[in-house]
């Protein structure tokens, strides 16, 4: 694409090279495991920028350690954290016990808290809101630590409004819920059948076309001749020709191990780490536009597209019909429940920080209450010899600093980038994805002899009037509003497919809903379930974010019709569920999914310590929106504060 | 940066040939003034996507002529446009009249209805909201059509929730204006002193340094080194950094005309058409990202640096120190207002469209009531020949359509990127950015002897208890939640700058206000002015959507206080005003802000006519969240239905 001479990396031109002084931060990038000695300059007189020094090169090896999770000699952390985190604890024999103020109690700070109060300091955990801790992980769920009444029909039900599935190839989570005792089970990424095994029946439903995903795999033709994509790529799935336009990309570094791998890794990011996904799939893998909507849309890239490349790519190689998934039974706020447990007198809930103010003698946050229904305003002001902050920057933009911050953070805080997610949910009396063909005819004929066949045919009356009509439909909750909605709005598809027949996994569609998801395990005693009706990222998610809960859930319900067919309507309950996390008072989006260019500029900077100040929190990993990147965070932070 | 060898392009070499099979729809970007008969393919069986034709270069015409306003022959069409919109209406002696449903009673709609009536066809305009029209025309105040109880303390006080500023190179906006026998006197973006002279005096607030616009421009060496920009770049100011970068590109068009002027304008898109604006500024104008955070803060880029490079290249263009703006005394919702008056008793307000259907015979569309204040929901269908559909692209997307449109206006719909932008605005009752230092004086003695020194030495009390505390507050108005959130996230800066002394023109800040603007006129009757506090786009803007008003009025006074200092606490009356267009349950977004690729990618499909369905809105022409835009497409699409 371009002749400029790299640096040191023989194999990929690079235009890095034309970035000239992006690097001041580097060497904090390089995690430490002695004492950390990358306190920041914080002078209050001198808020300029450092000069711009330090090679380009340097740069991408620290993001490539980064995202590997190794020390400067290139080792892999992993192993050390996973013991700190286990079994040992933070290293014995080290100074003074310090008081530290921990902000923010999701993973990442409640973790950290419970390393260092375990290690002998004095801790405080300060959380905004009032009634909850886990940060992006969220169960909707009667009970846990929350007390929330049953926000579903059935008072059994549970579903994920985050976090909701942890990926085997995550050994800090994995290794912690062992830990604490608690059980896990797969979670179906691919759809199973009653015995087990993947059967990736769910649907792909995009251009007018329905097909079962393993119809697709073997036939891709016609889906990929409605996006009009060239000849050559007409019989290749897509995620076929993903894998094939990352290959290049995955062979700087696959099969290597220790400094060639991290220098692999340090490749990609000098050759791409300011690349959008688009600009990699239309200039790199040389795909067409048409292509770029097909693997866009099937594989979820579509609403990224803008993003960093990076980003995307690290994802797709981790998310992939080869990963095993687990959940927890319960809901993935029993997690959450059990780090609460173990800091629980810790945590000052309700108490939002407005203010931190920093210097040689400690740390001093300033918090307010929520104030919600109706409960006064409390201020509260803690005082510490550290803190470790894991406040998402998207939240941090809005606290004052005394003094400031240095450059190199404060840009990191105002620039780094939040995307959205929402998921909406919905509530059903018979989880009717599970059916087979007899099932529906068994259940729809209890409604009205004759229903079965009406459907089929597309004689069903369309007017809402069928919405909810089991008899296993519990009465009272299906709000007057969303049945003219739903009317008004109706599933446009007649066309009744055939039974879905799955446990678990997902479906696509190129409608508004984008990714649904079925629960992988039932309810212990419920007939019903609650279906992840629409998850969508980015531009994708801000539309459903507009809308009232009457007319979001039946526009939900309608585009789920349109690839499962008009029938599932009877089984609503009228209860749903939405989390938008761009829309959450502490989230402000959901995760930090950075822009082209962000990993070398402001990573570094990111996580660098400032005076008392430390920073945790996914988005200090190159693991945003997972727990295990919470978790590399709260170990890292933990060091930092133990051994200073 | 390559040598692949371009097209027709001698100039600039193109990475645009690496992207084949874009152009599909490239003829339907040509308006054409006759009879209109690019009525695409709606066949319901067939939604494939139309096999990739067309020249690049073709495209990047189309894509040239479209900015430009210019018909296939490179002829201007705004002299024909105009003098249909303000003198002669639509050409007389055409077929036979239509029924004629336009949904959105924005400008485009708005008017779109009154030429087509005017020529004899018969018109029904459908308005989702139920009290009010005008789109993102939205002006806080009392009455109006909307007959809104007063948004401020002061009743007579209003502001601008949306379109604020008319540039005088819109000829079919300022001739509409005129024509309708309204006043409009000058916006003044640069302020101006008290006789009307601009003197940019407001102040550039970034790296805690705060100096003003005029010093800046004259010695930039403290602020650019603040940013760590290498020496080059330090005593440059940034719009001269901006202008430079830009210059190039400029030259591809400057000075030329006709169809010189077309092809210089399609050389920029075929080159930069599916860049970001990121890219351009590091790899064209090979700026570093020190100077890249400097221009991105000062001139506004930062926010969109992800975005098409073509959306804020154009931008730039025209909103500079040179370019003349106009406002309408009353305010931007008066246009409206008499947009309105010739057509009121066409639309039909309450009634969000839910669904269309078209065939043959004609357009039906669906439509359901807001249900707001505890009304029943009212379902009504609407039928007619022909539709304008002027909805953005981010709310069509809810709206089923059948049958299904084609392939590219489904992409289109799908893809097209809408930008947040929120305004938070804050009544006070004086004007004190117009004080001089003796007015500041008399004031503040006049609540407590000694308080202007108070301030000047940063010894006032911090604590809130001055908080509207001037006499000329009115009492009742300031919210107890509002006065603790105010104490807990009280202003940083204790040090107080000399007076401001401006009318009009605005301040640049990198806190996260970013950017704040003073009327450029006082309301009749009032010492008191709404100051537009905090204006933001795109990530900056989503972050003040999740707070609650108690918070977001006293953080955004804050932001305020930060670069005025603390002492306009006193005049603040406690009355806030947002705008989050994100939010806004039919805007979904300020406007479509296309991501790189898209003008090329997706324009001819968003305009492009489907059946009966014809398509307006600022979203289709090149002038998006500009109101010139949608005057555009109204002429456009009224000719397009009068002659079909």
């Amino acid at each position: 694409m371009t002749s400029t001479p790299a640096g040191p990396s023989a194999g990929l031109p690079s235009r890095r090279t034309l970035l000239s002084g992006v690097t001041a931060g580097a060497a904090a990038l390089a995690v430490t495991t002695g004492p950390a000695t990358a306190h920041a300059a914080t002078d209050t007189a001198a808020n300029a920028a450092p000069a711009a020094t330090g090679s380009d090169w340097e740069t991408c090896l620290s993001v490539a350690r980064a995202i590997l999770v190794r020390d400067a000699q290139d080792q892999s952390l992993v192993p050390r954290y996973r013991e700190i985190l286990l079994s040992k604890g933070l290293p014995r024999g080290r100074k003074s016990p310090r008081k530290v103020l921990v902000i923010g109690a999701g993973p990442a700070g409640l973790t950290a808290a419970h390393l260092l109060r375990s290690a002998g300091h004095t801790v405080t955990v300060i959380e905004a809101n009032g009634n909850r801790v886990g940060g992006r992980i969220k169960t909707f769920r009667p009970g846990g630590h929350e007390r929330a009444k049953a926000p579903f029909a059935d008072p059994k039900q549970y579903a994920e409004a985050g976090a909701m599935r942890i990926p085997d190839s995550h050994p800090l989570v994995t290794g912690l819920i062992d830990g604490l005792g608690l059980k896990r089970r797969p979670f179906h990424l691919v759809d199973v059948d009653a015995q087990g095994h993947p059967v990736n029946r769910t649907w792909l439903h995009v251009n007018g076309i329905r097909v079962r995903k393993a119809d697709y795999a073997k036939n891709p033709r016609k889906v990929n001749r409605s996006f009009g994509v060239p000849a050559a790529f007409e019989n290749k799935p897509a995620a076929q020709i993903v894998r094939e336009a990352f290959a290049p990309v995955r062979e700087e570094f696959e099969g290597k191990e220790g400094t060639e791998l991290v220098e692999g890794w340090a490749r990609v990011i000098q050759r791409y780490g300011h690349w959008s996904m688009f600009r990699f799939l239309t200039e790199a893998a040389k795909l067409d536009v048409r292509t770029v909507d097909l693997v866009g849309t099937v594989e979820n890239l579509t609403s990224r597209l803008p993003l960093a490349f990076v980003h995307s790519f690290i994802g797709a190689s981790l998310i992939s019909p080869d990963t095993a998934f687990f959940e927890l039974p319960g809901g993935t706020g029993v997690l959450a429940d059990a780090m609460y447990e173990r800091v629980k007198d810790l945590v000052r809930l309700d108490r939002r920080v407005t203010r931190i103010s920093h210097g040689e003698d400690g740390v001093e946050v300033e918090t307010v209450s929520e104030g919600r229904d109706g409960k006064p305003l409390v201020r509260q002001t803690f005082r510490g010899d550290r803190a470790i902050i894991t406040v998402p920057f998207s939240g941090l933009r809005h606290i004052p600093v005394t003094p400031a911050l240095s450059y190199g953070k404060r840009r990191a805080i105002t620039e780094i980038h939040y995307d959205a997610a929402t998921k909406v949910l919905l509530e059903f009396s018979h989880r009717w994805w599970e059916f087979e063909e007899k099932d529906w005819k068994r259940e729809l004929e209890r409604i009205r002899p004759g229903l079965y066949d009406a459907y089929r045919l597309g004689r069903a009356p369309a007017d809402g009037t069928l919405l909810g009509a089991h008899p296993s439909v519990p009465s009272g909750h299906l709000p007057d509003g969303q049945r003219v909605h739903y009317a008004a709005h109706r599933a446009v598809a007649r066309s009744q497919p055939e039974a879905a027949r799955v446990i678990g996994g997902g479906s696509v569609t190129d409608n508004a809903n984008r990714f649904m998801y079925q629960p992988s395990h039932p309810v212990a005693g419920c007939a019903g379930g609650v279906l992840l009706a629409s998850y969508s990222w980015s531009d994708d998610a801000l539309k459903w974010d507009s809308l009232d809960d009457d007319e979001r859930y039946p526009l939900t319900l309608a585009g789920v019709q349109d690839v499962y067919g008009q029938r599932v309507e009877v089984f609503y309950t009228g209860v749903g569920a939405t989390q938008s996390w761009m829309r959450d008072p502490y989230a402000y989006g959901e995760a930090s999914v950075l822009l082209p260019g962000q990993h070398t500029e402001l990573l570094a900077d990111v996580r660098a310590v400032e005076g008392p100040l430390h920073f945790a929190g996914d988005h200090t990993s190159v693991k945003p929106a997972w727990i295990e990147g919470a978790l590399e965070s709260a170990v890292r932070s933990a060091l930092e504060v133990h051994s200073s």
